[in-house]
Order: C-alpha cells, then sequence, then structure tokens
C-alpha cells in the first residue's frame, strides 16, 4: 500500500485496499457498469452524473510521483444560476500514513497549493494508546506547543489557502484540560477559531475519554474567504444529530478522521453521504491510509489478541465542488428544512435527558 | 419487470431495474467479487458477513411462482449470548406494483403467512395526484372505511402475524382530518395502536399537503409478541433527527414508502443504513415496485413537462433476524447512546425554533 495516500479525488468506497483488484468501489463500478448507473447509486449530490476529471498543472503531478503519493481530481457538475455567480471551491483532502517523524506531508500541503487548492483539510490526529503519549501528524506540531504555534499559518499565506489543522490543544486556563480540536487558519494566515471535538470515542476497550475532554464549543460556522465551513471531528459523524453544523449554516463539513477497516469500514461510506443528503452541505471525509503498527503491542475492542498494529485505514475522498449546490439543493428538497418537526424533536429529547424519562411504548389493551 | 413483486428478501439497491443485467448490486457483486468483501461493504449490521438463505415450504414456493412474484429469504447472524435465548423474529417486506382492482397482495399475506412470517409490512398507500382521490393498496381498504374496519385483522389472527397496514385515515372528532397512518395490528388481530407520519412529503410541486395532516403521535414504538416495532412511514427516513424511535426503544423501525427511482434512489440504499447504524436497530425498508402509469397526465417536481406515470418504482428488502442483535451492537458500540450529546443537541434545537435564531458563526477577527 505505497502509492495510497493521496489528494483530492473521489473514491466512493476503499474496501480495505481492493475490491475485486480495485482500489474502490467506484473504479471496479466504473469498469464493468454503465458509469451513469453506478454513480446515480453512489454519487446522489451529483445528481446521478458521473465525476469529472480535472486538468492539473504538470509540476503538481510530478511533484506527486516524485513523493510517492497518489494524486486525484474531480468536480461535481451543477446547474448554471440566473442570480448568483458560480462559486466554485477547489477542495483538498489529505489522507496520509504516519511515520514518525514525518516529511510526508509538507510535499502533500506543496501540491495542493500548487494546484489552486482553495480549502484543504489535513489528516486527524491520533493517539498512540501503546505509550500514552500523543504521536502528532506533524513535526512542529507537538503537545508542548500552543495551538497557535504551527507552520500552518504561514503555508495558508503563502498558497491563499483556508486550512483545518486537527491537534491536541491543552487549555491553561482550565486546569491544563486538554481537548480534540481542529484549528482553522484562514487564507492570510489569521486564525478564525476552533472546534472541539463534541464527541468521546469509545468502543469497548478503545476508550480515549482519558486523553481528552467532551467538546464545549457546541457546532460552530467558520466564515472563510471560500465559503461557510466545519469540522466535525472523527467519531462525531456516527451522531446524526451532530448535524447542527447543518442548522448553523454549513456549506462543507470536513470529518477528519481515524478510524479502522474492520471496525468502521461499512460504515464508511454510509455515514457522510446520509449527512450530506439531510444537511445539504458537501461532506469532506478523511482518514488515514496504510497499517500502522506500533513497537508495544496492545488490545482493543475486537475481543482478539494483544496486537501491535490498529488495522489497516482507508479513505474517502471528496474535491472540486460550486457550494452554490447547497442551496440549489436545498431549494428542490425545499421540504428537507421546511418539514422537519425541530419543536417534535426537541420536546422528545427534553424529556429523554431527564433520568425519570419514560419512552413512548403502546401495548395491546 | 413482471417478476419483480418480492417477499423477505434483501438486495442491496435496486438500481432502478438492473444494474449491468443483475436485478440489484447485491447480486451484482455477489457475482463477480468476493461475497464476504461486498457485503462487509454493503452490510455494516451483519458484521461483514454475508447473508444466509433460508429454506422455505415447497408449498409457500409454488404458491409464490403461481401467482408470479418473487420469493426470497435471508437470515442474519448473531453471536450466542450466556443469558438470552435468541429472539429470532421472522419480518415480512411485502413490495408490490398498485393494478387496481387488485388482488395480488392477498396471496403475498397467505404466502408470508405459509413460511412462518412474524412480523410482516405491507406496501405504503399512494396518492393519485392525477385524480385528486386516493388509490389504495387494497380493495377493502378504501377512504370510506374507518381505520379498524380492515380485512387484515382476520388475516393477523389467521397466520398469528404481527401486520403493519399503512392507510388514509380519516378523524372525524376532528373536523375530518386526514392523516397518513401505519396501523399496527397484533398477532392475534388486536390493534395495538397507530402511528400518523411525522413529515409530509413536499419536493417542488409534488405536494402531499393538502392531503394529509402532520402527524400528532409522536414517535410511538409497539410492544408487539414479536418485540419492540415502529413504523418510520415514507418521507421521515430522510428526517435524521426523526430517529426518535431509537430514542424510545424501537428494535425493528419499517419504513413503507412510496418513491421514484429518478428522484430519491441515490439515497435509497443510504438512509436506511445510516438510521440503523446510528440507533442500533434493525431497519425494514419498502418500496412500490414496477413502473404506475395514470390516465391523465400530470407536472411534478422534475421540471419536466407533463407526464402520466410516475417513473420507475424499485425496492430494498431486509429478513430473517435475532433482535438480541440490537442490543450487542449497543454494548460493543456503546460509545453511540453513551456518547452522545443529548443536551448540547436540545440546547441549539430550542435556540434554533426562535424567530430570532442567530446560528453560531466565527468570522476572522
Amino acid at each position: 500500500m505505497e502509492k495510497t495516500d493521496a489528494l483530492n479525488g473521489s473514491e466512493g468506497s476503499g474496501g480495505g485496499g481492493s475490491v475485486c483488484g480495485y482500489h474502490s468501489l467506484h473504479r471496479l463500478l466504473n469498469a464493468i457498469s454503465n458509469p451513469i448507473s453506478s454513480s446515480r447509486i453512489l454519487y446522489g449530490l451529483n445528481r446521478g452524473k458521473a465525476l469529472e476529471t480535472i486538468s492539473l498543472l504538470k509540476s503538481a503531478k510530478s511533484l506527486s510521483s516524485g513523493h510517492d503519493f497518489d494524486l486525484q481530481a474531480y468536480c461535481f457538475l451543477i446547474n448554471k444560476e440566473l442570480l448568483r455567480e458560480p462559486r466554485i471551491v477547489r477542495v483538498g483532502l489529505i489522507q496520509n500514513s504516519i511515520t514518525l517523524p514525518t516529511n510526508k506531508v509538507k510535499p502533500i500541503i506543496d501540491v495542493a497549493g500548487a494546484s489552486g487548492v482553495n480549502v484543504l483539510c489535513l489528516q486527524r490526529i491520533h493517539l498512540n494508546f501503546t505509550r500514552k503519549v500523543w504521536t502528532m501528524p506533524f513535526a512542529f506540531c507537538t503537545r508542548e506547543k500552543r495551538w497557535c504555534e504551527f507552520a500552518e499559518p504561514d503555508l495558508a499565506r503563502k498558497y491563499n489557502m483556508v486550512i483545518i489543522s486537527p491537534i491536541l490543544e491543552r487549555d491553561v486556563n482550565h486546569g491544563e484540560t486538554l481537548w480534540n480540536t481542529a484549528v482553522i487558519i484562514g487564507n492570510t494566515g489569521n486564525i478564525i477559531g476552533k472546534h472541539r471535538k463534541n464527541h468521546i470515542t469509545r468502543v469497548g476497550d478503545f476508550n480515549e475519554s482519558t486523553y481528552y475532554m467532551e467538546g464545549n464549543t457546541g457546532h460552530p460556522v467558520f466564515e472563510t474567504a471560500y465559503g461557510k465551513i466545519a469540522a466535525n471531528i472523527c467519531y462525531g459523524r456516527h451522531h446524526p444529530l451532530n448535524c447542527a453544523f447543518g442548522l448553523n449554516g454549513a456549506e462543507i463539513v470536513f470529518n477528519p478522521s481515524a478510524t479502522m477497516g474492520e471496525l468502521s469500514e461499512p460504515m464508511w461510506p454510509i455515514e457522510p453521504c446520509n449527512a450530506a443528503i439531510a444537511n445539504s452541505y458537501f461532506v469532506g471525509s478523511i482518514n488515514r491510509v496504510g497499517t500502522k503498527v506500533f513497537p508495544n503491542p496492545f488490545t482493543s475492542s475486537d475481543g482478539k489478541l494483544e496486537h501491535a498494529n490498529l488495522g489497516h485505514f482507508y479513505g474517502l475522498l471528496i474535491s472540486d465542488m460550486d457550494i452554490n449546490l447547497c442551496r440549489q439543493i436545498k431549494d428542490k428538497w425545499g421540504g428537507f428544512q421546511m418539514t422537519a418537526r425541530y419543536d417534535l424533536y426537541t420536546d422528545l429529547l427534553t424529556r429523554y435527558l431527564k433520568p425519570n424519562f419514560e419512552p413512548q411504548h403502546n401495548k395491546s389493551p
């Protein structure tokens, strides 16, 4: 799995390395079937049309092959509007394996810059449970540094690019509390804001609740030069009610993740699509790629003996998008925001929160 | 599309009649690929394992071929538990085309009975917009009759079977209000209760809001002899917050639908899977099959000229299930109910409901 790092692609579902010899279900279906019919199933928000590829500069391509990572670029089709100009945002999604110390990510950011990427989301930080320390995606992003002391602002300014950078944040104003945080860096190198992950990953003995705190930043949406974006960090994708980014007006929601094939792969192609459908926003899902092997064996939630790797990492990437499509879909499916029953949900949730909640059951009289 | 009526099957995604010559994506992937790898992607809650087929009585098979409808039976695999006996429920999902007056459904119910089906869900009622009258799925279920005056209770008692029967309900106690209702009939012919559809279908000029009222029955769960079930009627599947059936303890949620290939097919395989993942319950999705042609042309939401049919109907069926799997999945993914942030969602929804709601936006300082 050497050439699996990918930038700016669109792959359907990874399938744990290959599906029947193909890198993705998307490629498999395209090879054996009518592309339109497979795309009709896979790409609802592209209205059943196959994705078009984007021509990139030769310099970007040679840089990517020089550093041995895959570079794919696609765009969504959208109807022209009478009153609004297109608002095409070139989105880059980095999926990288971790090898510390790493020099892999910097060239990918350079390629993103050379490819005219407007908004770039980096890989989620990942916990190394074997040593109870944090392994960071970048050498220049360590636990000891504050969240505004990165190299990313310089790169954001250099490439006129918004960067979503997942980090571990140490909150010295609240007793050294640690947060799983995404920092949103504006295209002038400015820090627009941050979001702290709402939901703590807990699956059996794979439990991150001693590593960081439930987020207290709500569901913020960040107004950037290229549209309203948000970050739904990793495990939050499992919670449909975390769609609240949509209620706050998000047009693109990034989901930087680090999740394993055997555990969550069946859900991986489902959840981001469902979030996009239900909220009329784009979703950019990112997972680590490759297989990570740790020096010391450990157990996780699969009931197996201790092992030294976290399984195979796989990914799904989504790319170029005219974010006017969000409103076009809302206007077409107006029913979604206008047939929702927020009062009904709020009433039930309010009652559900109480310890003496009684489910609404009908028994035969 | 003669032999597309199906009982008790599991088909992945229909694909508008055929995908590359196959009736379903499920069959296509099984034919060309390793069944395990395709099932791993398609059947998350079956933990990546292929579905096993169920042997049915010859009498049921000959009855189905005699009446020219397809009969498929599969089961989910589940781990044995130390303390609980299996609670295997045989679920039947009827997908039928409409030809009025119809004699198609009665034989399918008979086959369901002969096949030992415990819980049977019928096809959703459907509106005929060309004449502004209701076309009913059964000759014995007309607008003029009350919701408890069906033949289904007799059939439920005869076959010791719970039946979910979608009807149009006339509410004489509230000014002749019409509701889009699912009646839950117990296995002794008793009426356990009813649910009125929460969300009114509105897509462009395809608008059902003059035909029935938003439901006022909340998210009821019905305790039957075969487990806790609920009905999320048709359009409700688009609303992830309508998952509240899960908060009330549902183990199987049926989604009787009548939706069209060109409009909603890309979402069809996504939404029920996502609801099952997020709520750890089974979902039984049902759609009409075949193409319905009406005598008078009409327009709908696709911007096309008037036409006389509602497009091609397709379906997805799910079958035999040990509902102990719900708790097994909850125990494994305990994080889903225990990492949810219901307080956070409730707070946001409460604010969102107010006319002066201000989205939580971060602008660069």
